[in-house]
């Protein structure tokens, strides 16, 4: 039998012109996370099973985990998420260490699910936390960071939205619709799949609950809200005026004014029965072939609450490299990647050519000059297209003219010059490199 | 119960402190790579188990590696190395691709081991492979840029040594030695174990052999070889100098005067039993407190056969990361990574300061500053020292004075410089920053 060339199901392999895509996604998430002021820390790929029960509970870890017993005994994970990881962290150190805690990470992870378009089985995760953040300065900042994010590759208004919500809005209407709280559990589930199911199946599952007429059609207000506006005006007839007045003076006052247009109300975004206690949103990408949430995220209280630590509240998202990138070619975001980035190609048309050159050729990348080298010897003519291959804009002749001489012959592509120099002139050699 | 904070075992968390060292060396890695023209890729994190097999044979696979099988009934292992995974990717594309093929990764890979100082169950690892380069002279590049990346940490002769070895070499010294190549399968074991154990049960094992006297002896003259004259002589004496010239003529000739006193000849580095088949290798600490091998690596003729694909000779090292930093910390070569880097830390000393300056941060972002800001309203006197923290040189202050003239404040800490500039004029206020 013949072993397989194809990567394991669900997964890619990234051979270097896809890579780069990748790096160029990841080089983007890097830089925008440090223009915050966040910082890169990483975890383990494996986790005690425990920790994904007590953050998820069963359901999620039995479904969509890989997971299995060590040789010593212990049932472990690859992480599916990010989140549990690092509330592990913070949970460690967060007592000595000044607040907000601002970090980030791009890790990859695994979830057992079967592949379809923007879910893999394996993806790259950038994940963005602020712990301890004062008021609602966090979120602000987490929604700023996003926007920030996507804007990096050109994107704008005409390209995603921000969806947003919050949950103690959330909590506030359903506990007027009914003060049953199990029914509020039931009443997030079928929020979070509103917009999945037919309105019939929908009414269906809301007829079920045993709600009074009354509460049944504050639920459907509350689903058909459309804006900020419409939203006041619920909460107001309902008499909870500040708590749309906090909410909208939370928008206004944090978010600036060229970043407000991107964020739209809407109450079907509750991020599921997770454990979000303040604002939650996804990033909806507009391109009518791609109506897919890019990323998701919120505010979270009680994160560190399963370690036995004191309440941190948190604010954090996760956006996925395959949804980012289905985003970006969606829109035609994504520059030209096909070629490497060299500098130099090096050749040789005379015997023993790299010999020769190889005390050159080590000092030009001590020079942090990317020098790429045609190990045997090459006609002229078959330098060009190679140089083209490779991405580099100048390339190094070295033939039995120049060994006589002991020179070398350099060329700028895009320019056509030419110039040759002494083969141990590295000065000469580096400025025509730099400069021309 | 209380959940654990704790990492599972032989895997590390890395907060911001631990990953700017793995990061240094992860950027210096990608920029070695490049500046040699590697490009970068990657594979899946699972393979199936039938790869690893068909590749090291059972043993290490049931021994060392983290596999199981999925819900769909396939047996997977999380990577525990990354050639199996090249080895797929290449015989995907090779035909397509011109040659030499030359990529890097820098995979995270997990073994079932026990813990101890060098070794880890998680680890992540430089690989470069080179396919297709012409005779020897993917060997003598992949030589070289293991030199030049040591080097690039500052490391020099006095810190580490390549000791080299030649399969091919090896070879023929085992067929003088005995014709019977089980016998050469053992010779191999016995070699590969032989700085490990004490002398008298490396000649136990020796005479276990059923090898005639003058057999031991050549095998005995082999393991003590100091250096490539001597093995020049051995060879010389038996019959074999065009070998030993072959040897020295690719060391002399591809390796630059500058990088040959790193090599050194070591009969004992064989690589195990392992599918290398050309020069074989291991960077050596020479520090007293850590005589360990940074890495090893080889040249391979055959590692497409599993996929039934034409032979594509190759030559490749891998490098973890927890080894080079134990390298790195033995001589002192890590830089001081204590604190992050920003430029400005943003802070306010009045009512609704960030709101005030949020359109001016997010610009200076746009601008590639990398700003933090501080979130809530803070004393002056508290301003410097979580700037120190925060690796920041320039403060941005904005208090009541500030804010009744429209202006901002900039320290540059360094040089104690000071000065105001309108809140709106973003040019003057990068310009100061930069130029500063």
């Amino acid at each position: 039998m013949t072993l397989s060339k194809k990567p394991y199901k669900g997964t890619r392999d990234f051979i270097p012109e896809d890579k780069r895509v990748q790096d160029y996604l990841f080089q983007k998430m890097h830089q925008c996370a440090q223009l915050f002021g966040y910082e890169h820390y990483d975890g383990p790929l494996l986790e005690e099973v425990e920790l994904y029960k007590a953050k998820s509970g069963e359901e999620l870890i039995n479904d969509q985990i890989y997971s299995f017993e060590d040789r010593g005994g212990r049932f472990v994970a690859i992480r599916p998420e990010m989140t549990p990881t690092v509330a592990r962290m913070v949970a460690k150190i967060h007592k000595e260490v000044a607040k907000p805690i601002r970090w980030y990470s791009i890790p990859n992870l695994l979830r057992y699910e079967r592949p379809q378009r923007g879910r893999l089985r394996e993806h790259w995760q950038f994940n963005c936390d602020i712990f301890g953040g004062p008021g609602r300065m966090g979120e602000a900042e987490i929604i700023q960071l996003i926007i920030f994010f996507l804007e990096s590759f050109g994107a704008n208004e005409s390209h995603f939205e921000v969806l947003i919500n919050d949950r103690t809005i959330v909590d506030t209407i359903f506990t007027e619709v009914t003060d049953n709280e199990e029914t509020h559990y039931k009443l997030y589930k079928l929020v979070d799949k509103s917009k999945k199911i037919p309105k019939d199946s929908l009414e269906k599952e809301l007829s079920e609950l045993n709600l009074n007429a009354k509460s049944i059609e504050l639920f459907q207000n509350y689903l058909s809200l459309q804006s900020f506006s419409d939203l006041t005006s619920l909460l107001t007839k309902l008499g909870k005026k500040e708590i749309a007045d906090d909410f909208h003076k939370f928008i206004s006052d944090s978010i600036s004014s060229d970043q407000l247009p991107y964020l739209k109300y809407d109450p079907t975004i509750v991020r599921g029965l997770d454990y979000y206690t303040g604002i939650v949103f996804e990033v909806f990408d507009k391109h009518p072939d791609n109506r897919r949430a890019i990323c998701g995220g919120g505010a979270y209280a009680n994160l560190l609450q399963i370690f036995n630590e004191s309440p941190l509240p948190g604010v954090g998202f996760g956006l996925g490299d395959v949804t980012l990138q289905d985003f970006l070619t969606s829109h035609n975001l994504l520059p030209d990647l096909s070629k490497p980035e060299n500098d130099l190609l090096i050749t040789f048309q005379t015997d023993s050519g790299l010999q020769d050159l190889s005390s050159l050729i080590n000092k030009l990348r001590k020079g942090n000059i990317k020098v790429v080298t045609h190990l045997e010897a090459i006609k002229l003519k078959k330098v060009f297209p190679l140089a083209e291959k490779k991405g580099a804009d100048f390339i190094l002749l070295y033939g039995d003219d120049e060994k006589a001489k002991g020179e070398v012959t350099l060329k700028k592509l895009s320019r056509k010059l030419q110039s040759s120099f002494p083969i141990d002139d590295l000065n000469t050699i580096t400025n025509f490199i730099h400069k021309a």
